[in-house]
């Protein structure tokens, strides 16, 4: 007897994509179907002001997450993992921001991904070497938009979500 | 008429300090009386797994500072502020396990209080370039202990609390 294929999700889920930033934030909401089929629902940036304590703006990071998670209901959420810079005081920070959105994910009890940039580019593109203009061409191009999702960081949300739809794993 | 001093805390008051870290984060609650007295009720590491994702660890670190505040009920809690080291990879963790301090501190309503490692030396020695076994030194003196708190990293915990003890702010 022929073995069976493992089983999959057979709905059509939603998969929320994040790109962490102290002071930006992008993000991309998802429809993906059984078969692969991607469409934008959203996408947009979570901006904190550069004049207040980071303790508040870690806080509102943290609650514009949840907030999207509630909204969106994702069956998982993406983030992208790598600080890519030299400087420690910059990481440190930014590890402020990438904690409240894991945080903000595990208390809503979602499935998280994580994906270096070249991971997410080698999916969207398939070359890890991409330029960003390559990166929003190609998620214009996949989700059938009319131009490229705007601002940028918004479009780095939106290739992380499109990531795990292409790449990542969807059990029922 | 002479005017009247500003109004400060009559009470004795719990004060938490922690010292961040991803593999081990110290922790110090001291009670302070209205007068300054200060007196050690309790030290010790939340310690979490090299072996286990970023997302657990961090997630446990938060559970276990929002334990510690509902247990003792600070009115402040004192974080070390500053990373020291160069590695932008070993800042970025670093401030993953600082978020989800601050974000416990900050969904618990109660005050934070941000101290550079050399304004704590300064505070506790009376010299920020004081040594590591200096402070722990004057710790133990300032705190009438047998002996220094154990481990380090929790003597750094009881540092911060300390510093914040003696330096920080007591509104009424």
């Amino acid at each position: 007897m022929p073995s069976e294929p493992a089983e999959t999700e057979r709905r059509t889920v939603v998969v929320l994509g994040i790109d962490p930033g102290t002071a930006v934030t992008g993000y991309g909401v998802i429809l993906r179907t059984p078969t692969g089929g991607v469409t934008l629902r959203e996408c947009g940036v979570i901006e904190t002001s550069a004049g207040r304590p980071l303790l508040e703006r870690i806080r509102d990071i943290y609650d514009a997450t949840a907030a999207l998670i509630e909204r969106h209901a994702p069956v998982a959420v993406s983030v992208e993992d790598v600080f890519q810079g030299k400087n420690a005081q910059t990481a440190l920070k930014l590890g402020h921001a990438r904690g409240a959105i894991l945080l903000a994910v595990a208390h809503a009890r979602v499935a998280v991904a994580e994906y270096a940039p070249r991971e997410i580019k080698k999916a969207v593109v398939g070359n890890g070497n991409a330029t960003k203009d390559q990166v929003a061409f190609m998620v214009q191009q996949q989700l059938r938009l009319k131009s490229a999702p705007a601002p940028a960081d918004a479009a780095d949300g939106v290739a992380a979500a499109l990531c795990h739809c292409m790449v990542g794993r969807f059990p029922a």
